[in-house]
């Protein structure tokens, strides 16, 4: 951020000002979400919405904030399905100078075929019967890949916990304005150990990296769906 | 792609894996969607989401695919209005180069003023008069420029046959996550020629290139569109 | 744009003309806004959807067309907050270049911390009020972040008058395809001196930018209000 910051001052005095007061000494102190959450709500927002010029700053600050490379990688392969596979590419052009100029190893990261976490198969039929009712007569080839891509594969991948894997869902989808899935993925954040005070913070959070008005009509979705939980 | 490719290895093998594997003989495999047709969805998602990154290997994967440089530079044309101008030139930026790598020669191209298509004069006539009553008060300007720049010139081009004009609509609508104008279009896209199972595909094939989130969300307009027509 | 006009005959030689014919000299030729307020249309545009591109060109152009320096310094702050900080970083990295030929000085730039317009606190306090009855039990930061950054400090900077910050506001709102948050803040834009016709015509005008599909889900909102305000 100071190559950035250092070129806000000649653009907008105000915003270099706001930057290092209500964004980096506010926002980023607020003790609602511990700084290694906030740096892959960061990671997700600017993965979702390419916004490339702010990614080598926050890439590399969530590592300094204890997101392990490992932990990077996986979100970045995870965004690849939730926000398109060219966000994922984007992501990977800035990931691969900070892990070269951190001396990542490939041993540090995620092997492409892992071991699996647990199922909850309970929870996956469910949630498999339901889509496929609504989806499978008109889209099946999103109905099949959604269960074995995603369900059956990606969320299972140990290299990301599921609750930080709804934590960088939930940020991605806010970021980019898509309210209508928000429902699903943050009551799967809760169960996945997300509480309601960080659901709170992550909307207040993106807030700052995706625009105040993602964030608000995100925080009558989320304040929907909190409300309806049981206490 | 394998530039990216090689890039991808060092960040996330996973990714890499994914890529080769359910992505490019995955998805590009299924039979439901030609590998032409396929080409334009891809070309039309990353244009609407400049998705600059992929570009380079899309468009020239597309010619390969037998998209056709005037296709392509049609497509480009029509997703300035779908898209906006900037996605366009966005677009521009890359196909000029993938077009001078390929001897791409200025009389392949569609040129500025073209014979046009027939009109559906009735169909026509009905799609003003039901704009014209909803929002001629309040932006006249938009409603004229839709008849007079829109369905009475770009549509009838004749260098990107109006089916194929429809997929790339559709696929940019649903790759930009603009569901409330998915209904008309793909109504159009079926007069067009377009067939269910491949409005279902599209739907499937965006998901990689634009994230499952619009894809969910676009599904479940494409059911009722599909379900209201007649059989 | 000339640069960018050479490089799109060899791609599209309609999409030149349509840029030379329809564009410049059809849209920006219409008498429903000024251009100066075109130009603060198009660089919100442009910011909201990171559509980089065109920035140089649009920048410069505003300035021509009688944006003030400070005025684009300040718009460029705003949207920080409105269209998320990334999007106004990609603009700085752009306008930096564009002040720097243009030997704009720091003094012509609003300072950081500058005296505030004065309130109107009852519009502010029935704001707050309905906000807070909404939010504050789920989303708290962003609640009390809305009134003490946006209302009681960025919206009383005196560098954007209270009419141009809604009108990039509401641009903004429209290329980026918020149609939930147009209701509110173009009831404000009204309020503070905006004009039906006006109203009407950024929508018509946005449609070349971000696409007619915005346009088109942002001109039903629009009518709406329109429709409901006091004649």
């Amino acid at each position: 951020m100071q190559g950035t910051l250092d070129e806000v001052r000649p653009v907008s005095p105000a915003l270099e000002a706001y930057t290092k007061g209500v964004l980096l000494n506010g926002l980023w102190k607020r003790t609602e979400l511990s700084v290694r959450d906030r740096s892959l709500v960061t990671v997700a927002a600017l993965i979702a919405r390419i916004q490339t010029i702010e990614m080598p700053f926050h890439f590399a600050l969530a590592l300094d904030n204890g997101v392990k490379p490992a932990e990077l990688s996986e979100t970045i392969t995870h965004l690849a399905f939730y926000s398109g596979w060219a966000n994922a590419m984007s992501a990977v052009s800035v990931a691969k100078d900070v892990f070269h100029k951190r001396g990542v190893k490939q041993e540090q990261l995620p092997p492409a075929k892992d071991k699996t976490l647990p199922l909850n198969q309970e929870a996956e039929d469910k949630r498999a019967v339901s889509v496929a009712a609504n989806l499978a007569a008109t889209t099946p080839g999103l109905v099949q890949n959604t269960t074995d891509l995603l369900f059956l594969d990606l969320w299972l991948r140990p290299a990301l916990a599921p609750r930080d894997r709804s934590l960088v869902t939930v940020s991605a989808l806010i970021a980019a304005g898509q309210s209508a899935q928000i429902p699903y993925h943050l009551d799967r954040a809760m169960e996945n150990g997300l509480t309601a005070v960080e659901a709170g913070e992550i909307v207040t959070h993106v807030a700052f990296y995706a625009g105040w008005p993602n964030a608000f009509s995100a925080a009558a979705v989320v304040k929907d769906v909190l409300e309806k939980r049981p206490k």
